[in-house]
């Protein structure tokens, strides 16, 4: 948020957006006291009450009576959630590879407003203490690294890896672990060790449109589900699918669905790992966002619940701390054989030195703090992008509510065109992703993502604006041309 | 090679075998004149020449009349060569993958006599001053680098690359270089690009077992031709086949085959380019081990000869200076648009610190020097085994005579099995690769690899003196029984 400074409340507020901008304030935390404030910064009460109610007005303070100022907390949004998902009951063969590549060429373009690309930036992720761990590491391990690694990858890293796995109730051996190249290598072993070219593989809609990606490469077709934007999939739905065909497996999410954001409920993962397990299918599951959840506890990944090893499970470093270091894992159970032998063969193994590094960064602390530093940042970004989408999209846009993770999904009426607005955006140098990249059968096209992943700033507030001012130009045109 | 170190003429045999056995003092060198060793190293004439005679006696170093004393030049060996191989003329589906798994396992056993995976060892490559560039770009480039790069990789390393190709001919633009996870994931992606599952790849035969591995995980049937070990496949048998099945594509090595060490003459490589171009068959190749040259010149691959574009290029750095840091790069022509697509797919991008330390290695010079040194070594090292085998193999034993790279391979009667010689080797903790696993037809179950990756010791010298006692008396033994 951007507060010009031209006075000393003008000062003072933009201090405190700053704060809460960088995350030192998190949402829903106590602000300084006016008392505080004032004798800090030596300015009187009257500018100090000036500035706390400019804050206000703009939606980053709220007043509570007899309590003090309070970070506003993702404020209580009037824009409906988008209905359950209604993709084709048939099993599709997937094509998106073309527009995913576009999509990660545009995220690399700094002259681009980045919405598009549900990457961290890397001054969010300020890992300037793991750079120093692979520093020290090729200094000191150089000679011990230069050689092809367990195909597991460095036993350190599988070691931290299990020990952080404890707290979420995951019982994994370091040896049940296979460090993969990204989560996008791990979902990819994980596919290739239990579905062939031709099989049909269940999976929410919408999704990621990586993992579609990578289906299409295999050769795998997809089934996607009618899926919840707060409680995932529809279990009757895939009940009746697993009744009328064969599915090679089912690959969700762990918990905070990209795109919806959606989380199955507890219980309603233990049925359907009962459905699973009676219809012998395999589970994949996807935790690439369960490290940043908003909420009070860490949502449990299917395979803590799963107590007949049928869950194959990916993860990654990439949203957390470090996608330049490509670093993810699989684990795999009784199929880890079949994906060892297939990492031998496709990439034989990772590099050695940034595993090790990583493992010294686990190893020495203050990753459960860095994690819940970017977890109030994410979360304060997701309240401000809400708040912008109400303020700039068109009455009726639907938005979600993740309660993690860094992205929203935006619904608007069915004569809405997702790709025109892409085009029209592009040219004003704005990127997000059109809504039907998520779908194997071309669905949500009047739907969109917007990545949350870059700190607050004027430039991604008026990035939305734009979005939202072309949004209901469009709309307007349309139902003129009716 | 040990030479126990009791008097003084014994000392310096010691001495001088070290420079030799470190590559200090190059096969066909001239030795220090014995002057010069009498002055520095304060002895008399008749010690340096009792010292001289000694390591001419054990084969270390040849004298000339009028000129002096050389490093011995791989002394003309009394072995023959291995015949042409006669592989099955139809294509056969592979299945190699549990044996590759394990000789790689076996190559991290620091107990086992390492004579198996053609890995070299991390302390011949010396790569001190690539972990110092590495320790250097994670401090001043660490926050450039936390992203997903470009999926062709490092701008930076793409440059290089270029620029080293342009010395063998090879004019590539950074644009079209595609750095990869090794070679593995080169030939992977070349693979993907021109072949589909089910389809035939026609390959030399023997070749190595990783590539067959590769195919095995992409459901490619291999078409082995048949190979001689000085010139590479028979170019009529190629035609042949190119006449009578629908061939996907060929994969040969550029030069240097594992495990034949094969290089395809110049005008033969053309002839291969025009026929495959008449047939509109792509030609995938192999140049790992093209850096590793004993000869005056670097073999051209056969990209820089082909001027029609139908040629995909796969190398790596693994062979020459960093298998820890698995970075190779592939050039695909007009097929990259795939290749970076399934790239995407597979695994997004490399990580981007090793590949700017690369960049920065290469970019400071010094990669030549030490190319020179280590090629030294490995030429030493191959003459040392030709030796070392001559004396322990029974008579008739056959071994290849490669003109680079670090790999021989040896021929035995019909009635030998190279697997039974593996168990009975890994017993007395020697490994080494059996001839099997570079068939995909399970031919060459008579034959085996020796990998001279490591720097000569009495240790390797002892492990093939090992091999070829156990290889007579089985060859006794089956003679016997007979």
């Amino acid at each position: 948020m951007r507060v010009q400074a031209h006075h000393r409340y003008e000062e003072l507020a933009h201090f405190i957006a700053t704060l809460v901008d960088n995350g030192t304030l998190a949402v829903g935390s106590r602000a300084p006291s006016l008392r505080q404030i004032c004798r800090q910064r030596r300015i009187s009460l009257s500018t100090a009450l000036q500035a706390y109610r400019l804050l206000e007005d703009r939606g980053v303070l709220e007043a509570r009576p007899q309590s003090g100022y309070y970070v506003a907390r993702g404020r209580a949004t009037a824009l409906k959630t988008p209905a359950v998902s209604r993709p084709p009951a048939k099993p599709t063969p997937v094509a998106v590879a073309g527009f995913h590549v576009k999509l990660l060429d545009y995220a690399r373009d700094p002259a681009l407003v980045p919405l598009g690309c549900a990457i961290p930036s890397a001054g969010l992720l300020a890992a300037t203490r793991l750079d120093r761990c692979l520093a020290r590491a090729a200094r000191i391990k150089g000679l011990d690294c230069n050689v092809y690694t367990d195909p597991r990858g460095d036993a350190g890293l599988r070691r931290e890896i299990a020990r952080r796995a404890v707290h979420w109730g995951q019982a994994i051996g370091p040896d049940g672990i296979v460090v993969t190249c990204g989560c996008t290598e791990a979902l990819t072993l994980a596919l290739c060790a239990v579905a062939h070219p031709g099989d049909t593989v269940a999976i929410e809609s919408p999704t990621y449109f990586g993992l579609l990606h990578a289906m299409e490469a295999l050769g795998v077709k997809a089934l996607e589900l009618p899926t919840d934007a707060a409680t995932g999939i529809d279990i009757a739905a895939l009940e009746q699918a697993l009744k009328s065909r064969r599915i090679a497996a089912c690959l969700f999410a762990s918990s905070f669905n990209n795109p919806l954001g959606s989380t199955m409920p507890e219980d309603k993962k233990l049925a359907v790992l009962d459905l699973l397990a009676r219809h012998r299918v395999p589970l994949i599951e996807d935790d690439i966002y369960g490290d940043i959840y908003f909420g009070a506890e860490r949502p449990r990944p299917f395979m803590a619940l799963d107590r007949r090893g049928n869950t194959l499970y990916c993860s990654s470093f990439s949203k957390t701390v470090a996608p330049g270091y490509r670093v993810g894992w699989l684990v795999a159970g009784s199929r880890t054989p079949q994906v060892l032998e297939r990492k031998h063969a496709l990439t034989l193994c990772g590099p050695a030195l940034p595993q090790a590094a990583l493992a010294d960064f686990l190893a020495s602390g203050g990753y459960d703090s860095h994690l819940r530093r970017i977890t109030r940042i994410f979360h304060h970004n997701i309240a401000r992008m809400t708040h912008a989408v109400e303020k700039a999209f068109p009455a009726g846009t639907k938005v979600t509510r993740p309660a993690g993770g860094f992205v929203l999904w935006l619904e608007l009426p069915r004569a809405f065109d997702s790709r025109e607005l892409f085009a029209a955006a592009l040219a004003k140098g704005i990127c997000f992703a059109p809504g039907d990249v998520f779908s194997a059968s071309g669905r949500y096209r009047h739907c969109l993502r917007l990545s949350c992943a870059h700190p607050w700033s004027a430039r991604i507030e008026q990035g939305v604006e734009t979005l939202g001012a072309l949004t209901t130009q469009m709309l307007e045109r349309s139902s003129g041309r009716k």
